[in-house]
């Protein structure tokens, strides 16, 4: 990679003509029988058959949603709740989106300061020192989610490199019912976003105000940037109100769908042309076989991705 | 566990007479040379010796410093920088510290939602389901360290177990440069934190708010509950501020030594009786090696565990 993670995410959206990405959540109640029958034949009752069982699963879905997609996000937790036989199973996962060619999102929600964020950086999006100092590259995802709560200490580590190392999406209103008790507090009536010219009405805003700054650094060709936002499909008014925050910033939106946000919900805060927002669904597309009758699961997969397609089109 | 954590952490404590928690954050560059030619002369120059050097080292420094310290604290970053073999030795680490009876806190500040949130519950302090329905234990820590930018939905999948599954510690400030950024902006005038019956003067003070809400629905004997606080000894006047409106909290204070926290800096939060306080030292103790003479790294540990302990018990 040397181009800037947001110049390569807006050409796949301009290939595929998509801006959907599919959340690659798996969990044992969300999975196919065939597909934990032949786990469980081949690995017992154990955490390996688990995490064969994910692989298989994830395997399947990126091969019926490559090309249709802009993006890819597995749940970090869902791997590591099952050690480091999960954690093997998120890594050929990304894996093979990569060589699909499909930008990965590592929704891992990572944050900490210095030298455990660059930590986080060399997991998730470069390579750490091996002993004798040579590079051993890690997941190398093209974004990782961040959480911004520890400042610019827990940020600037991702973002420091040179373009062509990755971006991140930082949370900034999340599309939770309690996001609210923190994200929604007023501030004082004289905390200024000065990038913006205005006062901040709510932490999320002092939130956005940072985000933008961070992101004036790493601006691509596309005019985004490569400091992005989670900003919940939820909260359709926040988003209008945060867009004029963070003009240049792509808006990774999760909730659409089963979390209840409809496409007009979910492309309040894309900007007037049509860019800068990515929207995110888990459960409505890699769970859409549960309402299939003919055991296609992923089939199931790509057509309700066709569907949330042409339903994000009308809305654009 | 059918204990409270909060109460585990205290009765370990005052075993030992000491409140010093070790950070197990290992990097190649602080590694001894033995240790580091061990690891690369049985598996090369990969992920796998780096991960093995990890092992072993923290094996021998958890044997020096069992019986001398509260808890201890892998920094989860270190570990996943190198992929599964990382997060394999992490786990080994964990079952070596258990073994020894010493409380692991992992420090991993994650935040997620609801059900993501459960996985993360799954993977640190509880149990995961396999593809039967069993249960898969994960690391089954004591403690993990968490972000609350989400709000409740972020933090009640922790909590909302029965006593004996773990605490969590909370982000409330952190003791890098830039935590003011977001954590000591001011709130508006009217905000309040109703426990306390004060008005919130900063975003900290409305998590704080938040985490004493938590705590009190999982109060130990002790007095103290299993949500608690990190609240970094570089800013001891917050501290001060903040024991006010979490007067039943454990507070988890990194910022000591290396960072420039002197013991009573690390302290100010300290309950009037001299509870609620645990500081962390991770270089300072597990890189003292670089200043002995003799090769004796786990030596060195223990040694400058017991002068930490010293100074904080003079500051107590």
């Amino acid at each position: 990679m040397t181009v800037h993670a947001a110049d390569q995410l807006q050409s796949v959206i301009d290939r595929t003509g998509s801006i959907a990405c599919v959340g690659l959540d798996p969990r044992p109640a969300l999975l196919p029988s065939a597909v934990k029958e032949a786990a469980l034949a081949k690995h017992g009752d154990t955490s390996e058959a688990v995490a064969a069982a994910f692989l298989a699963f994830n395997r399947g879905l990126l091969d019926a949603v490559a090309g249709s997609c802009a993006a890819v996000k597995p749940q970090s937790a869902c791997y590591e709740a099952y050690g480091f036989a999960g954690v093997k199973a998120l890594e050929e996962t990304v894996r093979h989106a990569k060589a699909l060619g499909i930008p990965v999102i590592m929704d891992a929600k990572r944050g900490d300061i210095g030298s455990t964020a660059e930590h986080y950086q060399q997991a998730f999006l470069g390579a750490a020192p091996s002993l004798g100092g040579k590079a051993l590259p890690g997941l190398a995802c093209e974004w990782l989610t961040i959480n911004g709560y520890l400042g610019s200490d827990g940020v600037t580590p991702f973002i420091g490199k040179v373009p062509g190392t990755g971006g991140v999406f930082v949370l900034v209103k999340t599309s939770n019912p309690s996001s609210g008790e923190l994200q929604d507090v007023r501030v004082a009536s004289d905390v200024r976003c000065p990038m913006s010219d205005v006062d901040a009405q709510a932490v999320m805003e002092v939130t956005a105000q940072l985000v933008r700054e961070w992101g004036s650094k790493r601006i691509g060709a596309c005019g985004l940037n490569d400091v992005g936002a989670v900003v919940g499909a939820t909260y359709p008014d926040q988003a209008r109100r945060l867009r004029t925050l963070m003009p240049d910033t792509i808006f990774l939106i999760p909730g659409y769908g089963a979390q209840g946000g409809t496409a007009a919900d979910a492309l309040a805060g894309a900007r007037s042309d049509g860019r800068g927002a990515i929207v995110n669904s888990s459960r409505g597309i890699i769970g859409a076989w549960q309402q299939a009758k003919d055991g296609d699961w992923a089939g199931a997969a790509r057509g309700a991705l066709d569907a949330m397609n042409a339903d994000l089109a009308k809305a654009r």
